[in-house]
């Protein structure tokens, strides 16, 4: 049984390897929120939505974002209407949005809603997003001031150069229930045995996720492996600014920052082929280390990037 | 210049007429805003829409609501994801309650809301709200207790018979800011000389509008002749519950109920050809009566009915 930590489209690619390989009953996806937001009245859960609509074989894979079959007649009336369309929402993911923020209105836990979406449309899975409560990212930008991170991120095109994130109510955060009671080792799932962090943005999906204080100190507690894919490949990201990031931060823009970044939090590590000589410097500082293919362009690299990871990650154990 | 009352389909095809042989100077179009409710969050204004959608060329004439290049993906998904599908709401019709929904809750008032959104969409004339406030038909049924608007007349498809309607809100609400001051002969329409009463549901479209005590109050006062259009053709309302309704309410089901429900409030009538042998009796009431054709099948014969109307008011004035 293994939780496997997610942000967006590398996470998500790499969730849709992972289903392919684990059951059910030996898998759970944790979730970024804190890129969530409120927009024209809508609550947005951009990365839920992509692991979702990936799970659901519904994705966009050339926007890394949406749905495949999607319109975009609201858009297109909302701009003549002029309204904000720097956010731009499907008609069909449109329903996902104003759906889940009327039951959120109306009392209901987004983790429940988000379990409810999935099995209406056929996931097996488990996803959950790591709490219920309000966690948002926040881009401390180094020329405009603090940023919601839609507005860094979306409409100012990952442009602002960053400082620091911060993760407001990440520390007042209580982990959602369906993943207290998995981390607890509560049916549908029996105990955890490792976690495996998806190659998603170290600094703006995975750490929010890890500054929830109870997610955080149970991985302190156990002593359960913890594998990452590096979400770099020959010093570039896949898609997204994380090599951006990481030179405005001063770590670098190869995955040895990912690895420093992460340090003794994470043991074992998975890289592309492409970074294959740094893999003695990463076991240089202790860490075992998997070369593989990781760049999932289908289905099948992503399932086999999958088997190297829990493979890893069962030598760990 | 002349004041239009109008409720929905058709209400906003006499609409369709008057714009065509008055000015936008000459006519301020009054809409009811009984039917408006909230629904998955979001405002949604029957009415309103179904005018400026009918004077924007967008309108569905099939339908008699929504838009005619209208696509329903959103629907599907939400059907799909266990959402609330007995209120259809297209794509595009989407955006219009959307951007409404934000607007209003960040303070905007409808009125204001709804004269931006007609002029992006190209309509010259002017069309308000009565009232910026809350008004909401209420439906006292037969047999189901006390019923919100669309419950009755969407979800139950006007099926439950009716004892008696009431306006919540009503005796509270002011007159939207913009029909205060078009009723003042403020700029930019001058002083009004007749109002015209569309052929539109008297119990459930007009009474609405007549319930909000300034309105009521300004035509009392004022000695300016009233017309009004029959929406009962031989009987039958040509859209709609009035005919069931006027039976349910024991008026009878032809143009007589109509003119007796208005009483000495309206002074000429519209009728159809098909209600010639009722003129004598309604003159015999003592209101000047012109008979033509009403079944407004295309806009030359809306805009024929809006010339004798317009015509009879002038005579009247």
């Amino acid at each position: 049984m293994i939780i496997a930590i997610s942000g967006g489209v590398g996470g998500a690619r790499l969730c849709q390897g992972l289903v392919q390989i684990l059951s059910p009953a030996e898998l759970a996806i944790v979730v970024n929120v804190g890129d969530d937001f409120e927009h024209l009245g809508l609550s947005i859960c951009p990365d839920l939505d992509t692991v979702m609509y990936t799970l659901a074989g519904l994705h966009n894979p050339t926007l890394g974002w949406g749905r495949a079959d999607e319109t975009w007649n609201f858009m297109q009336v909302l701009e003549q209407l002029g309204g904000d369309t720097w956010f731009q929402l499907g008609d069909r993911d449109l329903a996902v949005h104003i759906e889940r923020t009327r039951r959120l209105a109306a009392g209901e836990p987004l983790s429940s809603i988000a379990a409810d979406f999935c099995q209406r449309l056929g996931i097996r899975h488990t996803i959950i997003p790591v709490t219920d409560q309000r966690l948002r990212t926040r881009v401390i930008s180094r020329d405009e001031g603090e940023l919601a991170f839609q507005d860094y991120f979306v409409r100012r095109r990952a442009q602002p150069a960053i400082v620091a994130l911060r993760f407001d109510g990440a520390e007042q955060a209580q982990l959602a229930p369906p993943l207290a009671q998995t981390l607890a080792g509560n049916p549908p799932h029996p105990q955890p045995q490792g976690v495996l962090i998806c190659p998603s943005n170290p600094w703006l999906s995975v750490d929010p996720v890890l500054a929830v204080p109870d997610f955080r100190d149970w991985i302190a507690r156990q002593r359960i492996p913890i594998v990452a894919v590096s979400p770099i490949i020959g010093g570039r990201a896949v898609k997204g600014p994380a090599a951006k990031i990481m030179q405005e931060l001063g770590v670098g823009h190869d995955t040895m920052g990912i690895v420093d970044h992460y340090g003794s939090a994470v043991q074992g590590w998975v890289i592309d082929r492409a970074d294959a000589h740094l893999a003695d410097s990463i076991r240089a500082r202790g860490h075992p280390v998997a070369v593989t293919e990781s760049l999932m362009t289908d289905p099948t690299v992503a399932a086999a990037l999958a088997h190297t990871a829990v493979a890893l990650l069962r030598e760990l154990a």
